[in-house]
């Protein structure tokens, strides 16, 4: 058969990631790759007893189908952990979904028609790319820097160009690690305040802030915007379950296309994650996260002092799971890849991480998911990969 | 703000189920309105013991993330269930996705472009017409018979029309409970052989027959198409677990979507359903569904003899959730729920279900999640209803 697929289908980019994830299945290779918290941080007894519990007690209910919304009382949950930060939010304002994965889905089916134009940041979120390619929108895109989005060329573009979202993830990105300055925070609302654009802003790695100041998300300052959040960081990322924050009039529409996209998000486990939050202290477990991951990202800047070229620049994240490099002018680290794998290490090159104007010499590494003493030796790997590439190139 | 939704969201039909549900929330109402599964069918004590097990053994590799096409063992479950049944699927064929309701969500996203054309039974499936009308499609309908879909319209139609896709429930359909005969299963595949549409057949209740011989997919005669599976009827509807079948080349393109919707679907859950699976005889399990739900069919149908006026006609399903009334020639069924209401019984109109020329005298009655004294009550209260409302037409 001549299957008559849709035209969105050819301009969706194939993972990157996944592509690389298959060669690490290598136990040999020590991978920066992936995106995947630290097994260390999954509460599995504590999941074992909420389970156990649930089951006990309304063993019926908790297996049967639920309303679209999601459970009211992990919904209300998650409302007052954000007005004890100081972020105004009701519960009627929090939708349930699979993960913030389907966050970008819904927010795509609610307000992208074809051409219509989004900026994302540059580089973004792979998987965002990926998920907003699906309704054929006009990518645009505004460099990051040290402290956040260029709120110069943001102001410019929103000027001169119809942009119906600005898609921003702005604390410890995917992929840099880069956070938005209170400064910057609040230029960005201010901009969007004067436009018809609408901040969706991501925050996967909120919580796992390991040194500097707590920051409130852009959504303090713009109450129009719409905020994701997960339990994938501080819970587990298999359960897949995220949440969208937005405005009433967003999240009548939100609520009905999640309805037509797969009726509700998994019942059981919204009440699984809920008894496990209510019977235990979520921000302990939390403070034990950040202390894993803060010890690994120290241990891979050391790292990077210790055995890479004194040439490359990388950035410090304050937080998240990511780090991000800048090979000198010149050099591409899609060509590193190759070195990489002769040596046994992994990372995801920087191009996959751009809808225009890639950097070739860029790369993402992932420091959450590594010991320490894989951290130490994959860096030394990596640097024998880079110091390989530069002879040759000299070479040449 | 102004927010600048995109156009689908127009065209999206507000659920009449959903609202209808929430009459229903009054303890007072007996509900023939919602499509919930009975919970005396949930494995409570088996899903908490599979559980405990894949926690104890497996605790940090079943919350984490996992791969896009789902748990390769679940996968191979349903492969060697539908080879053991007749039809040869590999475990490769199969994608896991959230409840069926996520089929319809990716096919759509890899088939539709905005005025691709649809076929769609008439009467059909609700939350399909949600599903695939966000991606704008034309709709075209045919009607159902006794024994299945008009082949003769339905072939002029393929034969007039430039369509993408047919979308059929070939057993015990929702809303009207009629299962597609040999013949017309053997007629559907010798006309799409003729033609590039392609056959998306949905079957959530294939496992819930209770009488008659048991029949093949339609797939298993047309290798080409794209059919749909859940657990929600046999396992749990709240775990949101289904799965697509479909041929290698759909099955790269639903790979990519199905990772940019959502990554992949709740791998804990996943693993909880293929322990259940490993460690219980299902078949047994089934066995005892089918028997719960045919004595409340059987006390459906001996209730409509018993209360409904003698005008009214009605399907007699030979399995699934749902049984469909057509009342006399000019009368309503929406005008009906006001006289339902006030007896305190609910059901849904038939003009829900129709993507074009309702039949506004049909009416759908759900009779899986009543137990039998209810059906008798709510099946008085019903006639009741329909008899007062007659009374009043003929007295105008």
């Amino acid at each position: 058969m001549n299957y008559p697929f849709a035209r969105r289908i050819d301009k969706i980019p194939r993972s990157f990631v996944r592509e690389i994830l298959k060669v690490t299945e290598d136990p040999d290779v020590i991978s920066f790759a992936g995106g995947l918290p630290n097994p260390l941080s999954f509460p599995v007894h504590e999941v074992k007893k909420a389970t156990s519990k649930i089951l006990d007690d309304e063993g019926k209910q908790v297996l049967q189908y639920s309303t679209t919304e999601g459970y009211a009382p992990l919904r209300n949950f998650i409302a007052q952990r954000y007005s004890a930060q100081g972020l105004n939010v009701d519960s009627d304002d929090i939708l349930i979904t699979n993960g913030s994965q389907q966050c970008l889905d819904l927010v795509g089916k609610v307000f992208l028609d074809r051409d219509d134009g989004v900026v994302m940041e540059r580089p973004t979120y792979l998987a965002a790319i990926q998920a907003f390619g699906l309704f054929e929108p006009k990518f645009h895109s505004v460099p990051l820097q040290e402290d956040g989005v260029d709120t110069d060329i943001l102001g410019k573009l929103l000027r001169t160009e119809d942009l119906k979202l600005f898609y921003a993830v702005t604390s410890f990105q995917n992929p840099t690690g880069i956070t938005y300055s209170r400064k910057i925070r609040e230029e960005v609302a201010e901009i969007l305040k004067e436009h018809n654009t609408i901040l969706v802003e991501d925050n996967p790695y909120g919580d796992i802030r390991f040194m500097g100041d707590d920051m409130l998300p852009i959504k303090s300052l713009l109450p129009d915007s719409v905020l994701f959040g997960t339990f994938s960081k501080i819970v587990s990322p298999g359960m897949r379950m995220g949440w969208i924050v937005a405005p009433p009039e967003v999240m009548d529409k939100l609520i009905t296309v999640k309805q037509a996209s797969d009726l509700h998000s998994n019942y059981f486990t919204q009440r699984v994650v809920y008894q496990y939050l209510r019977d235990n202290n979520v921000d302990e477990h939390i403070q034990n996260i950040r202390r894993l991951y803060k010890s690994q990202r120290d241990q891979m800047v050391e790292s990077i002092a210790d055995f890479l070229p004194s040439q490359i620049k990388h950035t410090e994240p304050e937080g998240g799971m990511f780090l991000w490099i800048t090979l000198p002018e010149g050099m591409s680290s899609l060509e590193l890849t190759e070195y990489a794998m002769d040596e046994k290490v992994a990372f995801v090159p920087g191009e996959a991480f751009y809808t225009e104007k890639p950097e070739v010499n860029t790369m993402r590494l992932n420091f959450s998911n590594c010991c320490e003493e894989d951290i130490i030796e994959g860096m030394r790997r990596l640097g024998n990969a880079m110091k390989k590439m530069i002879i040759d190139k000299q070479l040449k």
